[in-house]
């Protein structure tokens, strides 16, 4: 595919614009310098080395994962600090040691009493020590302890306490800055979380127990925070890509999302109205993004080459290999014939780019590159 | 994995129940005999040869495909009668060719006059001739033609007069089942479409045309057919699954699923009423059935060994790899403890199973067989 022009690819593909990628991660690694915080990429997004290593730029080399297959993939490639932001379990211990035997510098995520207690009797039985966060909620009521109360100061003084683990700090996820609305909001949002996970060290510290690690993120706190208090390090992922949430919660514009599904128009249907893509459920998902049913549909269909708006309708309906867009103006039909070819932005990135197994890579209408992705657990 | 017990597999997984399976492809074949009308499967849902195998049985291998590469594996596999069910476009014309050069025999779909006849004059350029059906609108507006009014047969003539396409017949996807508020509604759409594909059989024959297939199908439809009128084959594919729209659908009962995730707990929010499951978004998709909003939820949450519902609460929230259930009862969390594993059967079988590349085959709690899935274009 390589030296191909974007009129010649086939469809449906996924395509990623360089030099928006690069804009992007150069803006968000600017950003956490600015702040003075450690910048540690999740990868959960772009599961790409390729990606990563423009996403970490001259930083030093630490990410974040979402998944261990992910893990091993970035450890494979030259990555060995890693922290798997996802609640470890038992069935897990074993994968994450083998982590480590191959020469990962690891961090483990929990929050729960029981799980930390088999992980540190695991490890003392097998000759190694696991870093641990304790994950704390700040108001995405998804995982973590809250912040206040006693469950904290116990988690932390059993981990401490373990001699096959050691108490690496706190992390936070504001995944609700989702619902933020507007930049005042989301900006009140991450000062929060950040203020959160410093309060949580300090009672932790307080309590005389080591909290090197402040760690919080999500790409709409990313480019909103104004302080992060007492927070070390900054997590974000899909700032890389961007998306239609994104440009809908105000982090970006329709300019700055660099991924982007290519799809060609394989029917009219005039009598209902409608054009057919090749983009359905299967290229694009059903994720419909942050403004369910407020009619932005399930992507914007853009000029393939320009990646303006088309404005000929909406991406309303969706069968498993067909997109249905509603045509508003009959002049669609001839603006997109049948073989006609459009790009599609889609509504969340990190979701949409796992329907592929590889990146098609642009500078302006020429392929430069084809990326690998690490799908799958 | 094959032999491994279910309690020692890893999550999330795409689990498939050999028995459940059979039976439902014994079902529909029986069904599809005794309403008279040839079998051709739909493989998008199962997009894997050895359940293929078992949809067809002992009937003649002649399948349905959404994609062309679901026409190569397949082939491959040793089933060259294939229907393409995707409006054909220009820039795959090559692709089909070699389908054709390698053994295929090939049926391809369209409703558009300018592909058609320049599908002709490639077919009559390279020395090829192409099988057309002629797609129909009979009611879900996605593609085909009116079945009345002239472009069914200005269409049926093009063809008829292009030596290098034969009319091979007419062909209708009653989508708009899906839409059906119970059996009766169901069996009123799918013998409307049945007598409507038969009338434009009809309608082409009488203008001297020929008209060998007149093909319907999805699998509300052939569930509830009464009466096939004229039609001359029947596709289905998800029924060799099922899911949960299926069953709400009247079509099939619980015990009839035949695919489900296998998931881990790997949290617990007591505050906010909430236990974590490791099957989010990607393994289950976020599509969110024919009920959306109504409160089924992105799944239902089973027993692992019985897949009896567990009524703990609604998979109500998703996250990349996260799956939330709102815990109706406090016992919920002694019931599941963090670590503990549940099976959850998807709304949309087609779209979870897409998740995955391979299917985990139990017969009980044994691991059977690990069969693969021609996934991607």
């Amino acid at each position: 595919m390589l030296g191909q022009r974007l009129s010649d690819l086939p469809t449906p593909l996924l395509l990623l614009d360089l030099p928006t990628l690069e804009r992007n991660a150069g803006r968000m690694a600017q950003r956490a310098g600015a702040l003075g915080l450690a910048f540690r990429p999740h990868v959960k997004t772009a599961k790409s080395m390729q990606v990563v290593q423009r996403m970490l730029g001259s930083a030093a080399p630490r990410i974040t994962v979402s998944t261990l297959r992910e893990a091993e993939y970035f450890l494979a490639g030259g990555i060995p600090d890693i922290t798997y932001a996802v609640g470890i379990i038992p069935d897990r211990f074993e994968r994450a040691a083998r982590l480590l035997d191959a020469g990962a510098r690891l961090t483990l995520v929990s929050d729960c009493p029981e799980v930390v207690g088999r992980l540190g009797r695991f490890a003392r039985d097998t000759g190694r020590c696991f870093d641990l966060l304790i994950e704390l909620d700040v108001g995405a009521h998804r995982a973590g302890l809250p912040v206040d109360g006693p469950d904290l100061l116990d988690l932390g003084r059993r981990i401490a306490a373990d001699a096959g683990l050691r108490l690496a700090g706190v992390l936070t996820h504001g995944g609700h800055a989702y619902g933020c609305d507007g930049p005042e909001a989301l900006r009140a949002v991450a000062d929060r979380e950040a203020l959160d996970a410093t309060r949580a060290a300090e009672r932790l510290r307080q309590a005389g127990l080591a909290c090197p690690v402040v760690s919080i993120g999500s790409s709409p706190a990313a480019h909103a925070l104004g302080d992060p208090a007492g927070a070390t390090e900054l997590r974000a992922g899909v700032y890389v890509f961007n998306d239609l949430d994104q440009v809908e919660l105000g982090c970006c514009g329709l300019g700055d999302i660099a991924v982007s599904v290519l799809a060609s128009v394989i029917g009219h249907n005039r009598a209902a109205g409608r054009i057919l893509l090749d983009a359905g459920t299967l290229a694009l998902s059903k994720d419909a993004g942050l403004t369910t049913g407020v009619g932005r549909g399930y992507g914007l269909v853009c000029d393939p080459a320009t990646l303006a708006p088309l404005e000929v309708g909406t991406l309303s309906a969706m069968s498993q290999e067909h997109g249905l867009i509603a045509v508003t103006d009959a002049r669609a039909f001839d603006r997109l014939p049948v073989g006609a070819k459009v790009r599609i932005l889609p509504n969340h990135a990190c979701i949409t780019s796992a329907a592929f197994d590889r990146y098609v890579v642009l500078a302006g209408q020429q392929v430069i590159g084809v990326w690998d992705r690490v799908n799958g657990w």
